[in-house]
């Protein structure tokens, strides 16, 4: 069988076991959720094995660290997974909610109901704990899903397939309705992403190279995340010492997410009083500064800022800065040269609060809260497949409901149309 | 400057003015929809002389009947197009609205703001009405607009965009908030759906083959329509008086319409005692009815149905009808062949009723109502920018919120992460 053949296969199995996950009870999928993490609890042995020869070979074929440390599925990483699973049982059902449902003059009752996407494609780097959380989400939310995650996981990955078909075995659930793509050749993908009869949305997981390769040639909706290139805009009106503290944690507490602050802007009348403060916290904590020149003649550890830098999400110990006339040209600014993820205004001015929530054009705008607040479980979606910066569709985190789609009921009593 | 310069001018025009729209007061908008409906009126003579000039240049092109009556704009049409946008005036504006704001945790309260998409491109054949219609919810839903109409309206439309363009200037928006294409090369679409950049979305409205080539082709999201094979599905437990109403009124108050009923499933406990009457009354009204054996056994004047016959929009006085053993059946019938448009159950039972609802997996779904009332009028929207088949963002009718996207916001006191 060729490797289209295959991903046909997938694909086709995919799609008729996502009828029966998406008529699942509650009850049935919670069991099917709940019994793959026992059997993760209880393949602990295998599940390490597994890791430790996907080590072993990653090791051999010289990974770097970072890719090392999330490969890796320690003792403590398998009770999470079997946790992060339970978590997703104890979620409220999206699937079924009618809402909206109003009496319209023809005598017919019209709403909506919340029901399943259908067949979810994730395609991930080699995380083997993604894996778990990706089909958890998939199933509770009624929808088959298709993985796709890094080949330095694979055997790790499969060992956790192994638990989740136990889990859809034990509920009754057909075992296709999570499949793990077995081959690791890459061409796998490009198959994937263009299969919009079995396929009806992509999540990609990983680096904006990925996702953009991805989002290029995908032939069915992609929920993509690119860069996070957040911002804090210290307004004339802001508090000082708010403006110290949501600076400080927006930027320093850690430095490669996607919702940490990557660029400073303050308003012309607070610069000189707070700028230097906020500088001195920054540099303390380790912080590169580049920043304008009304920004250099206040810090004087300041480097230049050119325009590259304002468009740059760093993901590192460096912050650009720009000081700017008011709330109009902070807004100007971050529409132009953020990448629409979050940005956070520090104020005591009520129209200007407003007038930031209105018109900054991002997945999540704040007032006087730290950018790090941007995350599916800070947000209470109880969990996150990804934070989407597209306006279509799902905006921000998604949770579970942002893999679900609302259709119209209508409720009639033998009413026809005169 | 070439065609392609020519429309990147037009996006990155529409990009700039879309700040302004999205930021736009509910007053000034309905000032400029108002101000446009004048204009229109006071404009009669000059739309009547474009109209006929776009009549004259099709009738010489030899354009057949149906679409030269869908390019006339009669007075009576003139009026009907300023009322229309007095209609979207008077429609609540769903910009701004703030829903589910929860406190968390942390402190903070997160909630979703509902925003324009942006830039939103609008395809659509040789109808001027569709002119004032789709800039009047574009504009309402503070979306700056690029309108492509077919090339034999190019007169008629120019004429409606200088009405437009008083209407904004009315309300001190820019004219570039709505742009009607004056090119009629069809170049023109190609470079309109691959600039994302500046296009956020694209409504196609015309023919499957249309939307085909535009979703195949597109390099942002489309909400696409395609065809509606809508089912009527008269169960065991149906009311046969009800049943005679819907199957009707479904198939033949309206013959070309995408939410008309093409096919006819019926119980087999039913089908001895009310298919005959069905077919009786249909018959009467003109209709040709293809169906399975047992159709035909009951029903001497039925033709023969094919695998295709149940796959057809006919768009014409032709049903296809098959008698099904019960809702399992109907159901699986209807996900296999339907075009996941609307489908209709008449039933009496509860259970019944309620699985039909869940489990067809269609934009709208009915009990006991003609397929007809799947209309954005009908449904409360008010105004119906287009029918999506499509699960992913808008579903079914889409009126001003398929025009909008959610973003988050958070309110804070100067929250910070732990």
């Amino acid at each position: 069988m060729t490797l289209k053949d295959t991903l046909l296969q997938i694909g086709q199995a995919a799609r008729d076991a996502s009828h029966a996950v998406a008529r699942a009870s509650t009850g049935a999928k919670n069991t099917a959720l709940l019994a793959t993490a026992s059997a993760i609890r209880a393949q602990r042995d295998e599940l390490l094995a597994a890791n430790a020869a996907d080590l072993a070979a990653a090791k051999a074929d010289g990974l770097d660290a970072a890719m090392m440390d999330r490969l890796t599925l320690s003792e403590q990483g398998i009770e999470a997974m079997a946790q992060g699973l339970e978590q997703v049982a104890a979620l409220p059902d999206p699937v079924g909610e009618i809402t909206e449902l109003r009496r319209r003059p023809s005598g017919i009752q019209v709403g909506k109901m919340r029901v399943p996407l259908g067949v979810v494609g994730i395609i991930y780097e080699a995380r083997p704990n993604v894996t778990a959380e990706a089909a958890a989400l998939c199933l509770k939310s009624g929808n088959a899903a298709i993985l796709r995650g890094g080949k330095e996981a694979i055997r790790s990955n499969q060992a956790i397939a192994v638990c989740v078909k136990k889990g859809l075995a034990a509920a009754g659930l057909p075992e296709t309705a999570i499949q793990v793509i077995e081959t690791t050749d890459r061409a796998a993908v490009g198959y994937l992403i263009t299969m919009p009869e079995f396929v009806d949305v992509i999540v990609p997981r990983g680096g904006k190279g990925l996702i953009e390769r991805i989002s290029q040639e995908a032939r069915v909706p992609v929920i993509k995340h690119l860069d996070g290139n957040c911002h804090v805009y210290v307004d004339s009106a802001a508090d000082p010492e708010k403006a110290l503290a949501i600076v400080e944690n927006s930027k320093t507490q850690r430095l490669g997410t996607c919702n940490t602050a990557e660029s400073l802007l303050i308003a012309r009348p607070m610069a000189a009083s707070l700028l230097p403060k906020i500088a001195a916290m920054l540099t303390a904590r380790g912080i590169e500064i580049r920043g304008c020149d009304e920004t250099r003649a206040l810090v004087r550890e300041a480097k230049p800022a050119n325009e590259e830098d304002y468009a740059t999400e760093y993901l590192a110990a460096i912050i650009s800065c720009k000081v700017v006339a008011d709330v109009e040209e902070a807004i100007a600014h971050i529409n132009k040269y953020s990448s629409a993820h979050t940005e956070a205004i520090v104020t005591e001015n009520y129209t200007t609060a407003l007038r930031f929530l209105r018109e900054v054009d991002s997945a999540s705008v704040m007032v006087n809260a730290s950018t790090r607040f941007a995350d599916g479980f800070e947000y209470g979606l109880g969990a996150e497949i990804g934070i989407s910066t597209d306006k279509f569709h799902a905006r921000g985190p998604v949770g579970l409901e942002g893999l679900t789609s609302q259709k119209w009921i209508v409720l009639g009593n033998g009413e026809v149309r005169g």
